[in-house]
């Protein structure tokens, strides 16, 4: 999807990751560690097991950020990542839990100067076929080169 | 901000991160490493040093993930991460450059049963007064216990 | 605690960490990977399970580590760790257990020119209440700027 | 072993290391995040449960990398690591799984000027005695100063 | 490459990365760390500025690791990396260094069955062009699914 | 040093690191993560450089965590780490510099039943000749087994 070139997207084309990746406790001390980020809900196994999901549970920016590296990119395909249209956390990731990612072009928008936006949907989904993550997002890329 | 209860909170208050967070190369290292993103413009100096930004850049997700680290959570306060109603990336952030948070209540939204979404403006900007990310999220908050 | 000035703190006031944190296998990796110190006590299961605690354990100085990032520190309070007084390492920590902290005043000592030095007692407990570190900290302060 | 000159070292002289180091879900999830390998076998739960190993397993060039970490080194007694003769990973290594090193001087070559390569056989086990790694490492290293 | 099925590849058949990798003070720390070899050409500048390098080199096997994971593998394609035939790092790589990976197919062996081995050579280069690896692999690889 | 048993220590004996470490700003950013320490002071460069160091400075606690990783321990003479009788940070640690470590046997006391504890000096000194910190350490070890 993103190793291609703007004008070889069509509005519809779609893209399945061809391996999963399963997020462990470590991926998830590694995050909080990162980012800086301990709420009790993602680290304190004690606490976490009170609340309505009984468990720890990833934060939602380790799966999109996890997403966001299992798709190929092209280099000099892509010029920036503008930005996110909307994104909804729809379930919660476990300790354990395998990730898949499904990207679709929305849209195309042509801002010329070999350039243009396409419009993604994202949608993550896990070893229980739940879609943990729905997001668009937008992303600046270049034509191919002349 | 997120260290109150859903009902100590109203539309305009603002809160700003006590201290900053330098990004360094290692961040950008660790987070190419824990996502799995490598594109060339974050993790190759040679080609980066080619693009429009003559360096390597942090990544978005990366910035983004820093911000949420920073500001305090009491716990039991926050019930979800939501999701994000808009996100834009809108200046690049380079090796060496520190990072501050704003976040400002745009909205409240209550749920009944105790609960009650909250919508926050999130502005990060960096040493030169440059904001770098500007997004609207969502978070599912408690009320105070009776 | 650490969040706000020498002067602002009086012998016997004390804080207790608002959250837990799980100390993990990952936690055990990294921090032998950091500092260098495989002990197979802490990092080779075989040889663990034949001393007398059975499985391996957190390196102490890991426990200790984990303990001084779950205080707030206010930017600006805090001059220096100065050092410890006395420090035993009470219990051990296996994988899988959370930590609380609880800090106590034990004594503030003027040192002029708008700084002092507070005195400490740190406790470190777990899930099942047991004390794992009891030490004495030093830490220089500022007072409340005029 | 290689805490020795090159001048102190016999053909048949053998070493073993004095402890075993556990290969955890953190190290593969670590190794696969440093080196970009995230090849399924190793980090997708649900895929390699379906592969003849019936689980994931670590990467041989990690619990290779664990090797090389196993013996102590005196500095200015080894001058490069020249390469390897010939590896074969002859066994999976299973998350939980204890890594023992032995090494054995195959061969030595002198090189004038106080300098020799030595011909290492290198033979990784695990708790249930089966030979992971077999390879022939080539090293530079330094006579002993006069 | 290895993004191919065993009877889709020829001897000669050649791949280059799309994107080169800088090896920065960080990955030399991170590997030190995980593979618990500290020796001081790595980690050490006061020790490493006096050696003929003058300056810290990365780690061989960590330079070997990145490259194994620059490389696309298409999940079902390989069975298993079986080991090396010959190794030899030919030049070191400093902190900033850039590397880029070649691979072509020297060889292949049918083994019936629906596998076969294919034999690689892998040359590893940097932003000098110069060749800092030479290996020559065998990797055990399906054939394509009837 | 702790690669001998209890019997085996006189008052008096002494152990100097073989090698350095170089504090690199990746051990900072690693060990601010791990722990959840972070102090601008450590990690702000912006909010560093207005303080009496005019730089960031590592964390007293990473450099007793280092120190800990650089001696030698044999598996099975060293029980437990008991504590720390006193310590000092005394001079700070900025991003580059040269760590080592001198440890020294101050006292031995037995405990009958095959161990003993022993009381260690701990001295760690940079590339300056500046001691960064002084410490008395306790050590429960085993005697040599008959």
């Amino acid at each position: 999807m993103l190793d291609r070139y703007y004008d070889e997207l069509e509005v519809g084309t779609t893209w399945h990751s061809s391996r999963g990746r399963t997020i462990t406790e470590a991926d998830i001390v590694m995050f909080a560690a990162l980012s800086g980020d301990w709420y009790p809900l993602h680290t304190d196994k004690e606490w976490a097991g009170k609340t309505r999901f009984g468990q720890r549970i990833a934060h939602g920016l380790l799966v999109l950020s996890i997403c966001s590296g299992m798709w190929p990119i092209k280099p000099g395909a892509v010029v920036a990542f503008y930005g996110i249209e909307k994104l909804r956390f729809t379930a919660p990731t476990f300790i354990g839990d395998t990730i898949y990612v499904k990207l679709e072009v929305l849209g195309k928008e042509d801002r010329g100067a070999g350039q243009g936006v396409v419009t993604l949907q994202l949608e993550a989904t896990n070893q229980r076929q739940e879609t943990v993550i729905a997001a668009t997002l937008k992303i600046l890329m270049n034509k191919r080169p002349a």
